[in-house]
């Protein structure tokens, strides 16, 4: 649900929330996830929808910007060259790619008989972080069947915190997860949204700003310096960012929404560490691009390159909520390496 | 007019060509030519004007590909960014991009009284190719008068080879220049054009290769190997491609278009060597896009990707023969250093 | 073997071949295959390993070209970002690979216990060409076990032709395959190798061209243009190009050899079609980067660009030779759908 | 001399400042201004020399990061394919990079007998932001005689706030131009320094923030919403970052730091609007590359990747602080326009 609205969390909001909340009040988006939590084992995998049609043969407008590229994401160089997204997004952790991109393939062939016979593959998208600070990742615990888990899971309400893929992940020094966030903008005097979801899993102890405020140099003297510096001393992990929007924006114009993305990380603490892998994706809902067409010439609608700036803006606010409500979200933890990770909860 | 019909020179085409067989068959493209040609002075300027109208305030979609970056071209990172050309784009030689630049802002201002006032300034793409193989490049001897002659004299009749940028340019150990070439093409039953212009200034000695005939090795053989090795002798000194099409493409489309440029390259030579910089300019006049709107929200059209082929094969086949037309209307040339670069003609 | 010395197949060569005139020229580069050949079933998987030692712990130099990013490869990115290779890269069919992904994952957590645990994750490369022309690729027959058996066979000598990875591809509408080649160069009075290998599944039907002769319009009229034409009507299927060499080259310079395959691509028939993810990975052997140092500052070598001129030239040559040599290895195949591909050499 | 230690504009530092608090804190960098200040005209130029030598026969490792495309730097695209700098580095108004073009083509014609030549051209780099909200751009008052005195005037110390290309120059709403800082690192034992200078020129009213603190807005409210509104409301206008350093990092390296100038940007209120033509230039004076070279091969040396942190962060702490810095050291400037931007110092 975001950020509550009475939340000790003060960001400033130039926007209006969505309902929600939640990407999902960009309408047709959905998540499910699949959570794996015993001992050891603190992870899973998180689904995202881009809409409840048929997503191979009504593809959607999209971007990738690779942030920093420390990471192993499967799908993103073909959605750069061809600016579309035609398959759920999957988030799972950085060793069960291949699992994920198994359980995707499967779940795409079964809906769509052409692929593979009557036409080209299939690119399926999944996105990783490591979870190894409190999951046994070398046991390769996800199983194709938990990531058709979540995507059979996905719904318009979903949770946020400790759950699918942000099940053992850690950020800043604390414990966080899934996090999400909407913003309304108006445009030609209709309404659109702009929705992002987090898998956030990087920065450095002691780095959390909310708001401006230097918060997590106090959590740290809290906490005691060492005690905190045993948990993250390097800002590591990697953050995966889906933003979702029905404004009609091109790929291009989805490219440049994506890069700011920067802004959001660098505004809760982050400076993009070496080991961070960064990626942001961004799709649009305002257009389906058909797989088959009997015309070579199709219409499409983008936006105004000189009325841009509030999107930019709305998906910073949305991006830099979800990455704070990720953290507000999620339980402390113990895990792997009898490691615990706190809730940012027990600081406020 | 590209390459005449009953040359000795066999390109093997797939496509019809335009009724002018040069970039100007693309309906409102106009070309221009200054040529500084006396004793150690082989240089001049090219001016493509993309449309007749104000392309200020209505510019065309546009994409960029640097196919190998030892180049000096300006203008080309905001094509990039926001997918459009807002002016003619001007070739000259590499030390004169200045002087050519000036005199496009100062082109630019006279047209447009909002430019730096009521409105942003403005992005002049300006390329070149280095011809001090032929031309005292040092002496500095392109004027803006002489860009602005350039553009005054933009026709749709327009002359190849040593004229304009090309009067003092080389390209596989013989003497080139302005070279240009068309395609016509049919998508949904409309007929379309694809014209492609060249600045050829690359490739080494003997590499000439026409529609598969390695003729460039019989050249060699002819002129005595160590007088051919003297000319060129590595793969150096640029290319710049401008391709224009009707085609409605949107600017990752011209992207691809512009990219596969290598290809016509690599069929008549080149091996894209270090100190080539190869830049490819895409425009399609399909689509103009305003510099102020009252709607955040545009419609456009694009290609489906699928069918792009036709495209990429008609720019290929056109840059290749644009490239061969350079060399085929360039006369023997006697510059700078008392160098002398022949005609491909001589060898035919 | 690359192309045998008597083939009638001449290609123009600038460079003396390696002794195998295969990527394994390139001493420490092992290669290996598993093929699946059965019925409808044909595939497989090629396994290529950089060097003998521990890969992870002492990673190569390497880069990576899209030239057209139609394809579903994974592992790019972070060879993008840090500009170095630390597993061996797997070949395989479009939806196998997330098995071979998860093969590479496991075959290097066994040889690693650090990983996940004391140190973060690896990033494993798997490339892919769709083989369904003749393969039932819909039937997932690729096992993580295949996988590991062309790891396990990696040797210097290796089969070319309709083996591992290559068995169920086609290219330019003849059967194809695998196929490598090398070429020697000399710097500084020193002997070096540039390998390729390559995965060979574009190009459309009639052509394929052979050191300038355009070979594959013959070929056309001899099936019958419309059988032909049921081949392959579109460049489309993709290729992997893998660039091996011990020539000092930083990650900069590795991907300008990479970026210029799109030039061999060219000389052989291709246009890099819209349906073809055309992906070249290159590697240097020359230098080891240790995973763990205490030192923060590291020495290294790089070539002076200026002399480059000769890895660019080898590059694409062994390229050129490589894709020939996987059809010239290529047995006539029968397989999915009734579809029979001839091999090259019964047009010879 | 960057922000004052006194200042009441608390960054938060997680390192030691250098000697000057200047990029010349970089031994061997210099800077340079040529202001021209009268009525309307509120322009002019900046040099930064990377090194006292012959930057062209003795080049310095470089790399660019285009944060926001928006923007007419000339010189970029030859940085980013061979990753290096080999002249100064000038900044101006965007109209007059054409002029500036020329000076410096011809200051390196001058000190180079060779190019041109006996080799090839220069690469020369002209950086701008537009002043038009305080400058008569239209009236191109930078000439060639300006550009050279900059380069004329370069020396370790320099002044900071409204000189040189920052005469005219406005952010956030507020007056600002030239702005400096460094940082102090330990690698392996040794002190090594990074330097930051930027031409700022973007961002919205209401929107700076300096170490957390949302100043902006208590300054909107101060200086009434409607004047403040009136100066900036769109984040546009650009900035140039120029990054210097003498760690031994790779042009991929430079490129990462250069990168994370947007986590900078964030910091102080930046959205990276669209109008904003944001461009990072990174060098380090470790090491110098010969023009000339009688070997192929060449040592270098490089930062272990995993180290490399230490040097984000640096840059980020200086280029926030340079922003700063900018906006403090510049005096409330009435101009074109009859329009008036106010100093920080005013708020303070």
């Amino acid at each position: 649900m975001g950020l509550p609205d009475n939340s000790t969390l003060r960001l400033f909001n130039l926007f209006l929330k969505g309902p929600k909340n939640l990407i999902t009040d960009v309408s047709g988006v959905t998540v499910g996830h699949c959570t794996l939590k015993a001992g050891t084992i603190n992870t899973g995998v998180t689904a995202i929808i881009p809409h409840p049609g048929d997503t191979f043969h009504e593809k959607l407008t999209a971007a990738v910007s690779v942030l920093n590229g420390f990471g192993k994401s499967a799908g993103l160089i073909q959605i750069q060259e061809l600016g579309t997204l035609e398959t759920p997004i999957l988030m799972t952790n950085t060793l069960s790619v291949g699992t994920a991109l198994n359980a995707l393939v499967k779940y795409m062939l079964e809906r769509n008989a052409d692929i593979g016979v009557d036409t080209g593959t299939v690119n399926c998208v999944v996105t990783e972080c490591n979870d190894s600070r409190l999951n046994d990742i070398r046991g390769l615990h996800v199983t194709e069947a938990d990531a058709r888990a979540a995507l059979d899971a996905a719904a318009e309400d979903f949770a946020e915190g400790c759950v699918g893929a942000g099940t053992g992940m850690c950020c800043l020094g604390l414990k966080s997860g899934i996090g999400s966030a909407s913003r309304l903008l108006e445009a030609d005097g209709q309404r659109y949204t702009v929705g992002s979801l987090v898998l956030s899993n990087f920065g450095a102890s002691g780095h959390l700003t909310i708001g401006g405020d230097h918060i997590g140099r106090r959590i740290r003297m809290r906490m005691g310096a060492q005690a905190y510096r045993d948990q993250m001393d390097k800002d590591q992990g990697s953050i995966i960012i889906v933003l979702a929007t029905d404004v009609p924006l091109n790929e291009r114009q989805l490219e440049r929404v994506a890069r700011r993305s920067m802004i959001a990380l660098g505004r809760v603490g982050s400076y993009c560490g070496n080991g961070s892998g960064d990626i942001a994706i961004a799709f649009s809902t305002a257009q389906r691009h058909p797989h088959y067409s009997d015309k070579s010439i199709l219409s499409d609608r983008h936006f105004f390159d000189d009325d841009i700036d509030v999107v930019f803006e709305a998906a910073i606010e949305a991006t830099e909520e979800a990455i704070v409500s990720s953290l507000y979200h999620a339980e402390t933890t113990r895990g792997f390496g009898e490691r615990e990770f706190k809730s940012l909860r027990e600081f406020l």
